[in-house]
C-alpha cells in the first residue's frame, strides 16, 4: 500500500545518492521562506498552526499515556503552555519494540520511501516548524526556519542517502556456483535480509532540535528500527511535531505508528539517564553538552552510541588582504544566534606582534578593535541585531555571560541587552569579547557556549596553531577558520586541522561562514577528537545500524 | 615509488568490488595445494622454508627488542623451538605511532596497492604458510593450506575492497557553488582526506591465525593505521611470517616498516591484557573465546573494538529426504579439525518422536545411530581420519573431552585417539558425541570447544527451535543448519534465525559444510547477537577505521 511512496521519491533519492558523492552545492528543500515556493498562504497558515498549539494538550495517541505535562518557555518572552503525554516506560518501549517487527519485514526500498515522504511533509510544514523552533530556541524567524526546516530536512536525506546506498548493496538473492571439479559443479541459492540492530534513542538538544536529531532519527528509521524521540525539555515542539508526522504517515501505509514514539520530561523530573539505560535499546543518538554525551559513554555501553557533542573552536589570524573583510565575516560568526551553536569559533588567535594585512602592518589592538568594530557595525540596526542575535536559550548562558566577565580578560566589548519591539520580554544579548593572554588558559581552554568570544594574544601563528591543536585534541573541536596570505601558514594550518581532527575553513569572506555546515557537502563533526565520535554523514554513522543475516540451500535446477 | 602496484593489482580490485556486491561465487587466490598453478617446487620448497624457521630465532628487526621468547609446540607433536623477539612496548608502540604518519599521508591507491601485494606475497607463501599454520594449529595439511593460505588471502582482499569501495566515494577536491541571489554565486573550493583512527591493535587466535586476523589487518591497513599484531602464544608463526612479509613491502615501497609491528608472549606471562588497555591504541580486533572478548568490552573501552567471539551452534532435524546423505554431510562437520571452529555445530535438536525421511518415520534412537554411523564411516580409514580431524590443539580442549564425558549425557559415541604414521606423538582424537534431553540444558548451553556433540531430545521441532533461538540470543551463535523437507518449517526456522541473528543453511547435503563462510559471499558472524559484533566483512566493520578531515576556501576563480 505504501510501495508508490518510493516510486514518488525516486529522484529525489537518485540526487540524493549522487549529491553525497559529488558534494558540490546541492538541496533538496528550497532554504528561502518565500511564498512563492511555500504556498501564498504558507507563512500565515504556519503561525497559526503554531498559535493553535499554545495553551493545549499535543495529542499523540501513544500507549501509556499516565498524565500530561510541558515546562517549555519562550525566550521571546511570550507563553507557551503546551503539555505533552507522561509516558509509562514499561508500556511504551514494549509497544515500541513491537512496533519492530513488520517494519523491519518492510523491504529497504518501502522504508526509504516512507522516510521521503515524512520528509516531504515535514517540507510542507516548514513554517509552523520555524515558529516552534524561535519560540523554543530563540533563533531568529529567518534562522529558525531555515536550520529546523529545510537544513534539517536536507541532514535527514542525506542520512537516509547514505543509509540506502549501502543497504542497496546488499543482494536479496543470488545463486552461487563453485566448480569443485571438472564434472562437478556445487549450486547453492543465498538469501540476504537486512534485519534493525534494534530500539533506538534520539536525544535532541535545545538549540538546534531538528537539525541534529534528523540525522539519527531518520538513518535509524530507514534501517529498520523503532525510535524513541527524547527531546530537550526546553524544546520539545519542533520534535513533537515531527513525531506527529511521522506517525500520521505511519498510521496511513499501514505500520503500527510507535515506529515513532515521543517521551518528554521537565528540567525538574529529568529521565534521559534512566531512559538511556534501559535494556531494551540498541542505539542511542545524542546531541549535546559534553558533560552529558561523556556520561553517556560511561553508563549506556550497552548500545551503539553515536555522539556529537561540544568543543573549543578556533581562529588563527595570520594576515589578511582585507582587514574589514575578514573583521566582518567573523562579526557574523560570532553574533549569529548569540554564539549558541556547537560550531560557534570561541578563541580568536592573534600574534601580540599584530598581523599582516595588504602591505600594512596591523598591531594586536587594532586587530582587536576592528573585530569589535565590526560587530558594532553588524549589530548598529536594533531590527537587523534581533534578527542575528536571536534570543538567549537558556538562564544558564545568561549567566555564563556575567560568569566569565567576572572571570577575568580585558574588556574589549561589553554585552548588553537589545530590546525587541514585537517582543519586549525578549532574552536579547549582544556578544561579550574579552581580550586574554596565551597564559590565561583557563580563562579560554573549555567551552563557554554563547555569546562569549576571547581574543587571545599569542607569541606568533605557530603558538596560535599550537594552542588551538591542543585544546582540540584535548577537549574537541567542531570548526575552525585561518586566515593567511602566506601558503606555508596556510599549509601548517591544514597540517595542524590534520592531526586534531578539525574541519578548516581559510580566509573567509563574504556571506559563508566558519560556522555553516552544508549537508550533502560539509561533513559535520568529525569523530577525529573528542567533540563526538560521529559524523552528519558518513558511512561509519549509518552501517552500525543494521545488520544482514543471511539463509543458503542447495538450488534445485543443480 | 609504489605507484604501480596500485596498477598491478587494479584488475584485482576490480573484481573483488565487483564481487562484494555481486556476492557469487569468486576467489583471488587459488585453494588448490597444486604445483600446476604454485609452481612444481612450491610444495617442496614451503616445507623448507618452515623447516628452516626450526630451532632459531625469527627476526624481524623491530625497536625494542629486550630479548627472546616463545614456547610454540606442534600438535602432531614435532618440536619447533622458534623464538622470536621481547618487546619493550615503550619504544614499540611510539615508533609504531610514528610510522602512522608517512603511512596515513600516502593517498588511498597508493595504500591499497602496497596492501594487494602484500597479500600477493603471501600467496605465494602458501605453502610455507600451511606448514606454519599446521604445526601451530594442528589441522590437516589441506585445510592449514586453504584456512590458513588462500581463503585467509580472500578474506583480506574483501575487506581490502570494502574500505577502498567506501574510502573511494569521498572526493579529494571538489568546487562548491551556491547561488545566493540573483546575482551572486558564492564559490569555494573544499579538499578531504581520509585520515587513519589511530593506532591499532589485531589480536589472533590459536586456531585460525591468519583467517581471522587478516579482515582486521589489511581493513586497518589500507584505511591509514600502524598494526600491531599480537598471536595467541601458540600460533605464532603465520603471523610472523605475515608481518615479516609486510615489512618487506614496506621497506621496499620507502615506508618505514613499523607500520606493521609483531608483539608475542607465552603462556606463561601474558601480555595481551596490557596492551590492550594501552591509552596509545584507537582500534581492536579480537577473535577468540567469550571469556577474553567480554573482558576485552569492559576493559578496553577507548578503542573502537571489534570482536569475533564464539557461540553455540544449532541444528535442528526436522525431516530429510534421504537419511544418509544429511548423516553424511553432518559427519564431516562434526569431524572437521576435531570441531576446533567457531562454526563447529554443537548441538543436533532431534525430535522425540523422531523425523521423517521420505514417505518412513525414523525415530529419535535410529537418527542418533546414522549421525554416529556416518561419522564412523567417514574415519574408518586412519589416514583419512588423521587429514580430516587434524590434531587437538590445546591441552584444555582434550580435558574437556574427558570433562563432557564425565558430565553426563548417555555415550553414543566415545571419543578415540587415532594414531598417524608420520607423527606417531599427534594429538589426534575422534567425535564424542552424547544424547542428551531438552533438560539437560545446563550440558549444552555453554560452548564446548572441540570434538564435543550433543544429540539433544525435544518435544519437537517448534520445542527445538525456540532453544536454538534462547541459546543464539543468550549465548551467541554463529551458523545454524536446519534439515526440514515442510516449506513451513523452513520458514519458521528462518524467521527464528532472523530474530536470532544467525546465518542459517538449510538442507546441505554432498560438498558444502554448515561450518564453512567463503570469503566475497558468506557474511561471518553477523553481530546480531553475543557471538561478536562484527561481521567479516561488511561496511560497519570498516568504515569507523577512518575519519575523513575536509578544508574549504574561497575559489579564486570566481
Amino acid at each position: 500500500m505504501s510501495s508508490h511512496l518510493f516510486e514518488r521519491h525516486a529522484e529525489t533519492l537518485r540526487q540524493a545518492v549522487a549529491a553525497i558523492h559529488e558534494r558540490g552545492y546541492w538541496s533538496a528543500f528550497p532554504e528561502v521562506p518565500s511564498g512563492k515556493i511555500y504556498g501564498e498562504s504558507a507563512k500565515a497558515d504556519g503561525a497559526r498552526a503554531f498559535e493553535s498549539r499554545l495553551e493545549s494538550r499535543f495529542e499523540l495517541d501513544q500507549p501509556g499515556c499516565e498524565g500530561w505535562l510541558g515546562s517549555e518557555t519562550s525566550p521571546y518572552g511570550i507563553p507557551l503552555g503546551i503539555s505533552y503525554p507522561s509516558m509509562d516506560l514499561n508500556v511504551l518501549l514494549p509497544a515500541a519494540q513491537q512496533a519492530t517487527g513488520s517494519w523491519s519485514r518492510a523491504g529497504v526500498n518501502e522504508r526509504t520511501g516512507i522516510c521521503l515522504e515524512i520528509l516531504s511533509r515535514l517540507n510542507r510544514r516548514s513554517f509552523e516548524m520555524a515558529n516552534a523552533v524561535m519560540h523554543t530556541t530563540g533563533q531568529g524567524f529567518a534562522m529558525a526556519f531555515q536550520a529546523g526546516g529545510p537544513h534539517a530536512q536536507d541532514r535527514g536525506l542525506e542520512a537516509i542517502a547514505y543509509a540506502w546506498r549501502l543497504m542497496s548493496h546488499v543482494p536479496d538473492r543470488v545463486s552461487w556456483e563453485k566448480q569443485i571439479s571438472k564434472t562437478h559443479v556445487v549450486r547453492l541459492e543465498k538469501t540476504y535480509r537486512i534485519v534493525p540492530r534494534g530500539l533506538s534513542l534520539v536525544i535532541g538538544c535545545s538549540t538546534f532540535p531538528t537539525w541534529n536529531a534528523y540525522p539519527g532519527l531518520f538513518a535509524n528509521l530507514v534501517t529498520g528500527n523503532a525510535v524513541v524521540v527524547k527531546p530537550s525539555p526546553t524544546a520539545v515542539l519542533p520534535l513533537a511535531i515531527t513525531v506527529e508526522t511521522a506517525r500520521e504517515v505511519f498510521r496511513e501505509c499501514g505500520f503500527d505508528p510507535n515506529v515513532v514514539t515521543l517521551v518528554v520530561d521537565e528540567p525538574k523530573a529529568p529521565v534521559t539517564k534512566q531512559l538511556a539505560t534501559r535494556p531494551e535499546l540498541s542505539i542511542i543518538d545524542f546531541t549535546g553538552g559534553s558533560d552529558f554525551g561523556t556520561w553517556l559513554e560511561q553508563n549506556a555501553r550497552h548500545v551503539q552510541l553515536f555522539t556529537e557533542k561540544s568543543g573549543v573552536n578556533s581562529v588563527i589570524l595570520d594576515s589578511v588582504e582585507d582587514l574589514r573583510a575578514m573583521a566582518d565575516n567573523l562579526a557574523f560568526s560570532i553574533s549569529l544566534y548569540s554564539g549558541q551553536m556547537c560550531t560557534k569559533v570561541q578563541n580568536i588567535f592573534v600574534p601580540c606582534e599584530g598581523i599582516a594585512a595588504g602591505s600594512a602592518r596591523i598591531g594586536f589592538e587594532q586587530v582587536a578593535h576592528s573585530l569589535v568594530e565590526a560587530v558594532d557595525r553588524l549589530l548598529e540596526d536594533p531590527s537587523r541585531a534581533a534578527d542575528v542575535l536571536g534570543c538567549i536559550q537558556s538562564e544558564k548562558t545568561l549567566a555564563r555571560i556575567t560568569e566569565a566577565r567576572a572571570n577575568g580578560g580585558a574588556l574589549l566589548r561589553a554585552s548588553e541587552s537589545v530590546s525587541i519591539e514585537k517582543y519586549p520580554r525578549a532574552r536579547v544579548r549582544s556578544p561579550l569579547m574579552l581580550r586574554v593572554r596565551a597564559e590565561d588558559e583557563p580563562l579560554f581552554s573549555r567551552e563557554m557556549f554563547g555569546p562569549i568570544i576571547y581574543v587571545i594574544e599569542t607569541h606568533g601563528s605557530a603558538h596560535s596553531l599550537a594552542l588551538a591543536k591542543r585544546l582540540a585534541r584535548e577537549r574537541g573541536a567542531i570548526t575552525w577558520a585561518v586566515y593567511a596570505t602566506r601558503k606555508e601558514v596556510l599549509a601548517e594550518a591544514e597540517s595542524a586541522a590534520l592531526s586534531a581532527g578539525v574541519p578548516l575553513s581559510c580566509n573567509l569572506t563574504g556571506p559563508v561562514w566558519v560556522n555553516q555546515a552544508a549537508a550533502f557537502s560539509d561533513y559535520h563533526v568529525t569523530g577525529a577528537n573528542p567533540a563526538g565520535n560521529a559524523t552528519f554523514c558518513d558511512e561509519a554513522f549509518v552501517a552500525p545500524r543494521f545488520r544482514i543475516i543471511q539463509t543458503r540451500r542447495p538450488s534445485r535446477t543443480a
